[in-house]
């Protein structure tokens, strides 16, 4: 299987590094549009090569990316001093439509797979820009936020996160939504043990831990500039489960069709991966006061979608 | 971490190869009463130790299981033609009574992991023969049985066997007890989608799965004679979890002290694994079907504890 | 990439759990004549697939290996009491008339991979009868004799396998070829230590690691009646080679054409292996001893085609 | 095993998420003058733990660094404007004085992988400092270097890295040696098929792959402003060696004792590696011009250390 990722700064990085360890493509190529440094960082990771099972790795352009399965994007504008949120929004559409565009013209069987943010609002513009189907258009979602999720709540409860399942689902940023409904260790729900675990009236106080799993994006960048390798290793789990064709369930953006009475926007929701890319979402039943937030998350992605043109 | 695997039959040796190339233990001792046989297994392995991550790998006899911190135990009577289940059992438990004194003068400090047949009453013998406390005597329980619920679940679910949580406890045998209210997709359960899941009722026929779970050994058996791999990788997954102290929930077989009312009978439960043994059970609460079923398997072991000597 | 193992028995099942472990293989077809068997062998390996990389695993038969790009072969007949090793060669001969011909016509576009014994003639055979080009057929040769004798060495001389390079060469049998003169440690010769080393007259005694070598597979049998595990890791790493394209170098069986004087039979010699099968050989130049041995070695191989039929 | 990490700039960084990935220590502490910079890092590492093998990752003090079996040190001053390499050097120093005698109080059992630049200077610092036996304190030398050249080399000849063996030994730096006179692949020199090979001479100008090398980091840092995948995962290499006890030969910086009348400084050199530390060195025997190069590197690692002040 061959790989591109488009944008080599920190997070294209990190996701090529892992990716590289673990041995997740063929073939990988690295795009950006400053040749030099992805040249750079390209010797710098095939000099490693000998200590890992062998692949080839590549700097390159688009053009370079014929045969290419799986396109990660990682490629975005930054936030200019006093900039708002919108004017960053609709400059890296404005990237994306000459991205996308040149994308299609050289790898048009390829699953893009959009890391860039904000994922969601990306993820709509790119599929849309593509004219690809909506299987064929994956955002990384909240595949990190869930990982945060379960890591935290795993070390509350002292187990393994691979036994504690829980997801949050929804927009990836403020209005994202935990499922505590479901949350469970080994099957067995924190809500039975504590109904209202999740609420301010949980005498364990587990909303803590959504609170800092919202609020872990901010306090990691205060602290070191930017976010880089939990999202370097949600994003090769995501690529893993579409090469190797092994209907994974991972919360990742989806074009939303109608579940929980949602429409035309992509969030995050379970969905099953393989090699053509989202298979089909796993619908949940929700409580009532998670239906209304994962709508009110629509709400607001829907609004962002009517204030940027593309 | 040092292991030992105690009988070098069909099942010891898918355990060590396994063992040996996901890299499991620093130092493996394999035992067997045929020292010729082990010999011979042993020089089989190492040779193949340039193609993995290198260890040692060693037979012996439990004199040389000094340091070791956990003993595998596979050894066990074969049915002879004519011989009754019960006849067998206490032949495994003469077995176990040299055994595991023997374990214990060598290496008092091992956490000892039970997988010889009938893997439950086997564990409770071991507990009693060692003296050791309740967590440092794990029976491989279900894990098997779990895993294959899973895999045929998954398959026909289409999705992927680490995305499909369901268990299967109670005894490892005919009266073990599929946790049909618990099974689930990523946190969407199966019942939800159709109460009647694993009842005569249900129209997709999920039931069968179970059946075939429940005959799985002897298909293969009649086949192959043996089952041998599948175990060998489930083994493999409860020795990691305890030496690199994981906190992993198995559904290992384990002592019951008053838990959906049961006592004084090992049998499969999930179970906190670490580098202490089990830490604590996970409490499910199951379905008044599912717990009546449980409680009918603690009978039928408990009627066999009390039938046999040691 | 998938891959097809013809010959469920303790070889063919050793490599089939060693690739499932280590995810060689999207899918793999197992085929045997005992279908009962080979299906039992696959139930049991599929049941473990929860606990690994998952892929898929099929029992068939070749009409169900189309678009194969590997065929492993083990199948091969038993000797029976008092037969003659040319007579055991012969029948393995006519097994391998039928069996090629029907890989021919369902994966012709795959490479072969030949494990059954006399390696070395029936890998020659193999490809007179399939009419592929020599880089399309392949022995596993003394790859497994090749790493007894580093892990013997390197024993030793108590180093890491993976730091000890000395090859084995020419007939996978009694009359195979250490090439002492080419084995180091990191660059470091034994010869220029000790130039005596391999020979009667090395202190050392080193001939008796290669003395180990030449008898381990009548030891291990004489101990466990066959040998599986080492051969399971070798045949894997063969594999790996081609499938992931690495140009590694191993001491496959290949088709001999003027290097060292010999021709038109097949021998052990280090090999580039890639996605096209044998990229080409890795000339050695060898003392003249050895070379002389390499020689007799190919009169041993030539004198047994010559005597059979095919 | 317990590791932890001194320093976590882009190199300590890249170290410690190949060692998260390739589960190298149980825990894993990550110690760094700016604290807030730290805890960001590992904020970001741990998120990702749901995706590999779980293991514990912290930011500490040296403090909390009881028990450590390796302590891997990434430490050390930037160049300033217009500053010589003698008095950045000096700078380092003064930061090692205090930090390895912190070291010393906290975890005097540990042994000192040194990765700091320039790294045989500071190796050799740390362990007169540390006042630890020369088998505990060991640079990474030229592991990366020698990664780099085998990589070239292996580009050329179109084979898999692993297949090729050739060392740079010497200075991690300008006056490094390539040992073309041992460079081979599987056995077969280079030197034999073309003997003015690594000369001006070579018709196939292989001398540039070593131009190369010694570029390599000049280039990178021109492109990207500094060298850290290709690092981090040479590290983790070396750490495994001797965590694992392999008994692996790498080229890592050591105290030469006499060899090649070498004494009193450190150099990289192939050396065995295991849970003691530096086992032994693996000697080479070198043309004379190689000898005679490595003798001016010796120089060269000399006058910088008579320079210092320590």
């Amino acid at each position: 299987m061959k790989g591109a990722i488009v944008g080599a700064g920190a997070v294209g990085m990190a996701i090529a590094y892992s990716m590289l360890i673990q041995n997740t493509f063929d073939e990988l190529v690295l795009v950006d549009i400053d040749r030099r440094k992805v040249e750079g960082e390209v010797m710098d990771l095939v000099h490693g090569i000998p200590f890992v099972e062998p692949s080839v790795v590549r700097a390159g352009t688009l053009a370079d990316c014929g045969g290419v399965d799986v396109v990660v994007i990682t490629a975005g504008a930054r936030q200019r001093e006093g900039e708002s949120r919108l004017s960053l929004v609709q400059r890296n559409v404005e990237i994306f439509r000459g991205l996308i565009g040149e994308i299609m013209e050289h790898c048009p069987n390829a699953i893009l797979l959009v890391v860039s943010n904000p994922v969601d609002v990306m993820t709509y513009v790119a599929m849309k820009l593509a004219g690809l189907p909506p299987s064929r258009v994956i955002g990384s979602g909240t595949v990190l936020d869930t990982a945060r999720f379960r890591y935290l709540l795993a070390e509350r409860l002292r187990v393994d996160p691979r036994s504690l399942h829980a997801y949050i689902i929804g927009e990836h940023g403020d209005s994202e939504v935990p499922v505590w409904s479901r949350a469970n260790v080994a099957g067995a729900f924190l809500s039975e043990i504590e109904p209202a675990v999740g609420t301010p009236d949980d005498p364990a106080k587990m909303f803590e831990v959504f609170e800092h799993v919202k609020n872990a994006a901010y306090e990691i960048i205060e602290r070191k500039g930017a976010t880089s390798w939990a999202i370097g290793l949600a994003t090769t789990q995501i690529a893993r489960a579409i090469t190797r064709n092994q209907n994974r369930v991972l919360p990742v953006s989806v074009l939303m069709s109608g579940l929980h009475g949602i429409e035309e926007v992509c969030l995050a929701y379970p969905a099953v991966l393989n090699r053509q890319g989202i298979d089909r979402l796993v619908k949940f039943s929700l409580s009532p006061a998670e239906e209304e937030q994962l709508q009110r998350s629509a709400r607001v992605m829907r609004q962002t979608l009517d204030e940027i043109q593309f």
